[in-house]
């Protein structure tokens, strides 16, 4: 399993982690317990501050918790930890704590309660911005409100769900700044 | 540039090609007009019937037009056309024809009046499915009423943006069907 150097990451760029549609892992905390759940459906939703909203089905024991902590940390693992990303999908955090269940460490974050997931490369700490649309349509709009990122990779290899099973890990890196009108990199 | 042979593709199955955050072109038509725009920010949420939501900034040309028409066309790209993609986000319907100025072939769809781009691998019909978050967020919640998908390639070579004029481009194929819960897939 990769060992990551973790800093500090500009807020206004999280887009950069979060836009490519990376599946993520959400960890939560409400009063003694913690929980994971993996994600997909998520988007940005501005650069400063830095907001995004994602789809939580309220079946999942998360979405209380998440309801009520308003609270969460969003974690992007690399393929190397695609396992333990299904396996979290295929259990509940009503049948114990995933943290010990996948052997993965919960470190401290800074402002929020949840806690970060060590063996992701990309931790982002989360509070809830706007909670109008949790009810009529399972959608959590978060502000970051802290970022850590491991210095490498560069081109991190994340996971994008395709359904039925299969993923796309993430590939080649272009660089096409030159083409790009400055006001709109 | 790809040819692609297109066929009827189930609706349920939408989230194979929106769920891995690829950078997409949304095309739009109102009145006379007809206009393409970039858009890296949208999420799936829900399968049937196919819901999807997307954040557009409210100077785009294309907003208003989303807004007044309620429908549009979501035509996702390969890398092969990642200069034409980068090329439409540069530029403003307000200065003229896009699918002239790009030699984009626009092609009729069948439930909506916005054309689809010939010139990408897949093009979802959509209408709008919610209103109400438009003027407060600018998020369009549609709903897929119609879609088409090249019989190939199997694993599109879709575009994925970093920020800072970098892409990550679609790579490897991991399939793992067999770890999953059934009722997970």
């Amino acid at each position: 399993m990769a060992r990551y150097s973790k800093q500090d990451f500009p807020l206004d760029n999280v887009r950069r982690h979060l836009e490519p549609g990376p599946i993520v892992l959400v960890s939560s905390a409400w009063k003694s317990e913690t929980n994971i759940m993996t994600m997909g459906w998520h988007m940005m939703l501005g650069f400063t501050p830095a907001r995004f909203a994602c789809y939580i089905w309220d079946a999942n024991h998360s979405f209380e918790m998440l309801r009520r902590s308003r609270e969460c940390v969003i974690n992007v693992p690399e393929v190397a930890l695609l396992e333990t990303v299904i396996g979290i999908g295929n259990c509940s955090g009503r049948d114990g704590d995933k943290f010990a269940r996948f052997g993965l460490r919960a470190d401290p974050a800074e402002k929020v309660k949840a806690p970060l997931i060590r063996e992701c490369y990309a931790n982002f700490e989360c509070r809830l911005a706007d909670s109008k649309l949790i009810r009529s349509e399972g959608v959590f709009i978060w502000e970051v409100v802290k970022a850590h990122v491991a210095r490498s990779p560069k081109a991190p290899k994340t996971v994008h769900y395709r359904g039925d099973g299969e993923f796309m890990v993430a590939g080649s890196t272009v660089k096409r700044r030159a083409l790009f009108k400055p006001q709109n990199l």
